[in-house]
């Protein structure tokens, strides 16, 4: 082993992250004794409701979230279009299911986003069919009209030997500060993932058009879970102008099971359906984020932003997923505003839609503001999402770019902050160890290099700004909640709200402050990924 | 310490138990490779569906049983009242409950047995009442027309910690042969319980008088568990005559705390609701049990008895109570006539009707064959159930107690055997160790001294018969299926069953076989309890 001149441990020591130990002490007073996240949540779920991207529950959240934001104070309190047509409106009021034969069973079941309703009560007999090709659907062909079709196999009970409701062990946030070395991509998976995609959309296109032509009553499928959970997310058709099918119900396996043995045993199945769901408009609405600031002074043009999404899945309330999100993140405003909070760089809370069709509200204001690719003149290139198009030339760089300094995100649930997700920022995180520090004693102390995806962070992290989840312990985000129908208020844990937004108050403030923005990692080119 | 002459362990050694091993290795060959059980389980509950007693699926299911045990070849294969007027049939189809405002909602919510429905769609307001005394009804005279009545407090979710579906481990198994010390008995705790009973039925008949009176559309209430869970059993009334009240619906914790939030903080709350319920007779149906025998062959008069009860509640399907019971039961009685077994006593089946209500069945059995108390003269004693009854005089035997052997019973659910509560039986213990020894690769190998309760051994128990209970792994039993919704097929493991019938066959096989009838406990007279 060499050991080069001048290199030493020395060399690449830091200056101590700077922490503002009197600024900690008053955000943890004003957000674990004054909390108001939990009363709001109960507003945002209970007197509101689910909200589905353009749904009319969903305008009325962005307003009481203005009407909070304004109300505490803060600038800019805005909306704003990321799409102009995102997609339609869609709600549900109602949905019944009864078995008529072999026996009479009221059948719990709750309808994909952005199908149709059955205008009304209508009976059928309920079929078994896969519909896993475009063949599949031809050899479906002329028998299947008036008929309920169920199109999952039955799924053996799996006991779960997890508990239902956990937080993580030492040894999980020991095990989580290790970094997995990442497996290689296959030289094709980009293209294979795009013909995947092309297949499925074709499919669904192809499916929906055939339902609807062939009569088939409505469809059936097994929900993901078990234990008489419902987790259903869209269905039919968001688009105006795309074939939107028909009715599509989600059952509990409980449920679910019994109706494919019965078929199975060539038991005569009769079910009669219910479904009151509308689309709220006929053409695609726009779709908007909502913003409010504290203006930043002397470095008022550089920005720090955390933000969580305000819409949901329609079957519980979005209480955790993300309405936790929604109420920690204004809490930190609420909370920084009331005690008086001057930060040198603007803080900014973003209010994203569409995160749950694929993150579009933050994307759409990073590709506004921050950074893009160019559009793509190809037609086929066009008309793909973004997150698919490629080779369209190098990141285009906004004017605000170089002025951003970070973006945090709270969206894995109720569970408390344990840590932070750094994303392979390396630099990031001695700075974020220090933030943690006053903190340690909430639970929250790790920093761990490893990335996490899936939420609005990402869109920062793609195009090389900073862009960071935090780690928040597991509670029933994956046994009970995520996207079903308990995603209700009594799932979230109060006390854990109040940690969460001390400590991302903490976070905005610091970041808000430093000398420099957060250092940013190497980006790398989509098309070189 | 003195040492008496003549005492020594040899002094009360035993002689072995003997067990036939040919015999256990027929009856488990046909158990486990050729099982039937699950199959059946699945027409039990997916064909016929729930059993609530006098209900016409549960007399559908007791001719479902008897055709299969006569289809199998086995002797006296009827059924027998129990009870000429045990109360009346009820079955419902639908139960549709739609939150109108402050929000649209599908509520989740299944009625309560023996209740009333709603003869179509009825609205009305939401309001929160307490009814725990007789005053509290007073309280709310005149003021309850046309309203729906939350009669229980909202409840804090109660995040579990424990695995929703487990097995014992070897150090539970270790633990549950300790036998815990047993509390003294208040010398008032009698009166005490007979002074609850009586304050309940008073105040549930004057509450069901109210209720229909004041013209209150419905009542709801919480269910006992979270998840999404409705755990509901009776309410209204059984027996013709008695007052029935309005309709019962039961909520998911998470579908009813958002109600009593929004009444408690003003929000007006309308509820459409739609039960089809009905009673299916207008007087009280006789109930009955249902037999099949492996007639004796020398000790013919003597009698090995294996039960379970047929009878289940009414949200779920009854499968893993009791429905696995059944057919864990039936199973065991075809293994012993498919592998030809001629016992030496009478093995009898019996499938008991009643159990959810106070263990009917089976203490109607024990009364007209077995032993019972004097019938009560005085008026006050008469009207109480019979288990309340006191100072009658003593047990009166009749002529099958002494012929009597013993009683296994399985109704702990799906879960495997893991060994039998010996019920403080000590002579029994040596025979059941040795029975179990060739089940010990199967999981089942303890005797505990200990006591367990809550189903229909205690019957022949209480009267100083040998009656017995199976350990059985406690799977999903207390956190998913206990009288809930999701107490289906699908929550059954079909291996379980296999070994359940495997050693139930055979401990019935050696108790018939064995010289001695099964040894018995000592007896307390109840009046000296």
């Amino acid at each position: 082993m060499a050991l080069w001149a001048g290199m030493s441990m020395a060399g690449v020591a830091q200056a101590a992250e700077p922490v503002d130990l009197d600024m900690v002490a008053k955000i943890r007073s004003e957000a674990l004794h004054r909390s108001q996240a939990a009363a709001n949540l109960k507003e945002l779920t209970e007197t509101i409701g689910p909200r589905l991207t353009n749904s009319p529950n969903y305008t009325q959240a962005s307003a009481w979230a203005r009407g909070k934001l304004s109300g505490w104070g803060l600038s800019n309190v805005h909306d704003e279009v990321y799409d102009p047509a995102f997609g339609r409106g869609w709600a549900f009021r109602a949905s019944r299911v009864e078995m008529l034969s072999p026996r009479q069973l009221p059948v719990h079941a709750l309808p994909k986003a952005w199908t149709r309703g059955t205008d009304g009560p209508v009976e059928g007999e309920v079929v078994l069919a896969s519909f896993k090709t475009l063949e599949d659907i031809e050899k479906q062909r002329g028998k299947l009209r008036g008929r309920i079709v169920l199109v999952d196999e039955a799924r053996a009970y799996k006991p779960s030997e997890k508990t239902d409701f956990r937080r993580y062990s030492e040894a999980e946030l020991g095990e989580l500060q290790t970094f997995p070395m990442p497996e290689d991509t296959a030289p094709d998976a980009q293209q294979k993932r795009l013909d995947e995609y092309r297949k499925r959309i074709a499919l669904s296109k192809a499916l929906n058009t055939f339902l609807a032509e062939e009569g088939v009553l409505a469809t059936l499928s097994i929900s993901s879970w078990d234990n008489g959970i419902i987790r259903a997310t869209g269905g039919g058709a968001r688009k105006a102008g795309e074939p939107v099918g028909v009715t599509e119900l989600v059952l509990p396996a409980e449920h679910y099971n019994p109706l494919v043995r019965a078929v199975q045993g060539k038991q005569p199945v009769r079910l009669r359906i219910d479904v009151d769901s509308a689309f709220t408009s006929e053409q695609d609405l726009p779709a908007t984020n909502t913003f409010a600031e504290i203006p930043g002074s002397g470095k008022v043009d550089e920005v720090v932003i955390i933000g969580a999404h305000l819409d949901s899945w329609h079957t519980g309330t979005g209480a955790s997923d993300n309405g936790a999100g929604v109420v920690v993140m204004m809490e930190a405003m609420r909370i920084l505003k009331t005690i008086g909070a001057k930060p040198r760089r603007t803080i900014r809370l973003a209010l994203w839609g569409g995160e749950e069709q694929g993150l579009h509200g933050s994307a759409g204001y990073v590709a506004r503001y921050l950074a893009d690719y160019p559009e793509p003149t190809d037609p086929e290139q066009k008309a793909l999402p973004r997150a698919y198009q490629r080779g369209t030339g190098p990141l285009q760089r906004r004017r605000g770019y170089d002025r951003f300094s970070t973006y945090f995100n709270f969206d894995n649930g109720t569970g408390r902050i344990r840590g932070i997700y750094a994303q392979e920022n390396h630099a990031a995180v001695p700075i974020f160890k220090a933030w943690l520090e006053p903190f340690n004693d909430l639970g929250a102390s790790i920093v761990t290099t490893r990335n996490t995806g899936s939420t609005d962070h990402i869109s920062f992290d793609r195009v090389g700004l900073p862009g960071f989840q935090f780690v928040q312990d597991p509670a029933d985000y994956f046994t009970h909640v995520h996207h079903t129908h308990l995603d209700t208020y009594d799932h979230v844990v109060p006390e854990d709200l109040k940690q969460a937004a001390a400590i991302i108050a903490s976070f905005a403030w610091h970041a808000a402050m430093r000398e420099e923005r957060l250092p940013r990692k190497p980006f790398v080119e989509r098309d070189a990924q």
